[in-house]
């Protein structure tokens, strides 16, 4: 039996705190002397009282969480969050449809980044606000979540960053609550200090925080339609490389990183895959493009570091039109979206660990083909990878694929060419942003595209930031059954 | 130690069949009163000789086959005859380079069908027949291979079809040579019926045996720059359907199915599969493109059973322009060609039987999700699937996939366009010839491209014939290690 009450427990605390997330724009709205106040005003009112209710009817004697019940509050806490989270949008003077309003609100809380308002630069500033909150409350939530629930689901490998305390689903909240206090912590100082820079790099008081809080969670929203290429300032995309990276590697290490040094975290080899991988991409790019082009080579290394930093990390930002680069540029970063940053991070896509882990693997595989009576270990961090988190790691790469040519059909199937369908699949499922082509790409924006595919778009956002299968479990028989 | 003598006595075996077969097309030319013969008779004695001469320093006593010894066989045997077998288009008056010779001939034996040549309608008979021909051996060659050898060197999940009487290397040779004589009557039979069938809807006696060796090659070489074009013709395209379509089987199942009668072959869960996804696939392109076009749902559906059959199977035979039929044919193309056919048959691609294993294990998967204390078992085809077979399948998807990416972003490097490079890396890997845009599209041709690209293509021909892993363990340091 599905016990409903601390589902709806837990997401009525969360409901309620986006409620109170909703008075920090409308503080704003007031002080500028601007009307948008009451649009957060009636917005906040609304989700607390949403919220409020929801708790109050599910008080009482709970039980513990069961894995059935942690599955489907991973879930609907998201779809709630981003459901409430939309209002503001949908209410605002921009004109947008509810259908809008979701996407815009999806793409922030899944720190996608990906944008259906146009005119960016005069929307109320409020507004602004409002959609970097939604990314960094986002970002703060899947890094708890990361730690504290996916690895218990054992959901794709995560039980590689299993904690021993969490070993049971009972101890999600109460060890969640727990832990992601020290983690807000470090969230927070990077985020103030990230914001610091691009103070100092030249920005104003309001874009430096705006922007500050989606560099950390790698989420991508701006103030401007036209995204960093506003700034064109070699200072400003530094500071953002810096924040971007800082937000890709898992924050758990972070607290080691205090303890024991900022060595420790190098230690890793996840952090170190990432490091190699993401230098390697930007070199690469950067030869190829000064080969190719007129361009000299420190131009092209600064364009390649921001934007293939923004992409692989998943944030979107973005400095240059990169789809002008060329047939290897369009390759490489489809490439990078499809790899990401670590675990633990607020960034996406498959993530390093599980390359790490494939490419093991497949040594392995090799290995034993050459000698197949011969026993060989895999390892990962130091620690004998089993079995069943390689099987685990595999089907999640598969699924993966399989979403991704599914998107890509059904956006095709809606009348996007190719190069939009495909990207913009790939872009949504590792919770980059932008795509490629004309109407999805650097220059592009989303605002165009059909209702279905901004369902489409959300619930493929949905999937890639809960890593697949907390989302597939849902719809699947055997979990309804009995 | 590696011995190198029986692969050299072996290689030179299959380069002096390769030689005979030579003296058909010379002697086809010479009915005809073309000079052409010279070519065949000079590149017959060239391969003969070299065969012989193998064979003959490779005498003696010879010890059985080991592991290592049978995997450098697998893949320079493949070598060997692709570069002999481009002797003739070297030397032909069509003015090729060598490395043009030599993507035909890899092309052909790997049963691919991708062409360099323009012009083949005027083009000597002889050197159609040729092209006919190397694909008609490289698809006995195949099914030879994929039941006596890949089973036993455990590639790719291959260990799933392993036959119980060759479970070691040294039993290779022998086992070989006694299954190929049966499999080679019901290949022989199959291209005689083709070929009648052919025929009956119309070729003339030339056309319907070029073509029916090619078809049920499932390799896609004609005797027209137009392919199936040229014909438009129901009658023939129906039986090219059938005849593509049985090439795609595992031949194995025809041996147990004239013992036990035809209804044995939809028995077997593989081929259940294949035709399902198969009808499947062309109803769901059959019914968009009514929807979405002028023409009629019967007209629709007759060319989207040809071409997905012919996409699907990895034949390459084009009967209409399916580059104009938009952006959701597209991307169905990419999926068929992956899908491919099933295994110990001429077709390629990932296979059927991968797909169902991983899909069952995506199930298993989830259901241990649910429920992390229970124990299922994996099933296929009524047996057991043991975790190691699963890890097998898994690592060739992962590497199918990685290769797939790292060939289009060589060949976008060589400055291809995307959706060329990746077409035509797909189309090469699956073995299936033409690919997708204007110049390796329905109507393109290879010849345009840059050598180099057709170096990495006719590597990625061979990577794809052999199921990968056959390959990729040549390049590994532990292979040559001691």
């Amino acid at each position: 039996m599905i016990d409903h009450r601390p589902i709806l427990l837990v997401i009525g605390i969360l409901l309620a705190t986006l409620g109170c997330a909703m008075m920090i724009p409308a503080l704003l709205e007031v002080a500028l002397e601007q009307d948008g106040w009451v649009v957060f005003a009636a917005s906040s009112v609304l989700t607390l009282f949403f919220g409020i209710a929801m708790a109050i009817a599910s008080r009482g004697k709970t039980g513990n969480l069961s894995l059935r019940e942690a599955f489907l509050l991973t879930t609907f806490s998201w779809v709630f969050l981003a459901a409430f989270g939309a209002i503001p949008f949908a209410w605002s003077n921009l004109g947008l449809s509810y259908t809008d309003a979701f996407f815009e609100s999806m793409s922030g809380l899944t720190t996608t980044g990906a944008t259906v308002i146009v005119g960016l630069d005069t929307a109320p500033r409020g507004l602004i606000l409002w959609r970097s909150l939604l990314q960094w409350l986002g970002g703060i939530g899947i890094i708890v979540m990361a730690i504290a629930v996916l690895p218990m689901l054992q959901i794709g490998g995560m039980q590689l960053f299993k904690v021993e305390a969490f070993d049971a689903p009972e101890k999600i909240l109460p060890r969640a609550t727990q832990i992601s206090g020290s983690l807000s912590s470090i969230y927070l100082i990077f985020t103030v200090a990230c914001a610091f820079g691009y103070f100092i790099a030249g920005m104003d008081y309001f874009d430096a925080i705006v922007h500050a809080m989606t560099t950390i969670a790698t989420g991508g929203y701006g103030a401007y339609d036209s995204s960093f290429q506003e700034f064109n300032d070699a200072g400003i995309e530094f500071v953002a490389i810096i924040g971007m990276i800082l937000g890709s590697i898992p924050f758990l290490l972070y607290l080691k990183g205090f303890r024991l040094g900022p060595l420790e975290l190098l230690k890793d080899e996840q952090v170190r895959g990432f490091l190699i991988a993401l230098s390697f991409f930007i070199l690469v790019l950067a030869i190829q493009q000064s080969l190719t082009s007129e361009v000299g080579f420190l131009t092209n290394l600064r364009h390649s570091a921001f934007n293939v930093t923004s992409l692989m990390t998943g944030t979107g930002y973005v400095s240059t039109d990169y789809n002008q680069w060329g047939n290897f540029a369009i390759g490489l970063v489809f490439l990078v979206m499809f790899v990401g940053g670590c675990s633990g991070s607020t960034s996406c896509g498959i993530k390093i660990f599980r390359f790490q882990v494939m490419y093991s693997a497949l040594q392995h595989r090799i290995k034993t083909l050459i000698y197949p009576s011969g026993m060989f270990a895999i390892n990962y961090n130091g620690h004998t990878v089993s079995q069943q988190v390689i099987s685990s790691v595999m089907s999640f790469f598969f699924l993966f694929v399989l979403f991704f040519l599914l998107l890509s059909l059904s956006l095709e199937m809606l009348g996007l060419d190719s190069l939009t369908a495909m990207s913009a699949s790939a872009s949504a499922l590792a919770n980059v942003g932008p795509g490629l082509g004309d109407m999805v790409g650097p220059n592009g924006n989303f605002s165009k595209l059909p209702d279905a595919a901004k369902w489409l778009l959300s619930f493929g956002m949905l999937l890639g930031r809960l890593e697949l299968f907390a989302v597939l479990v849902l719809f699947t028989p055997s979990f309804w059954r009995r």
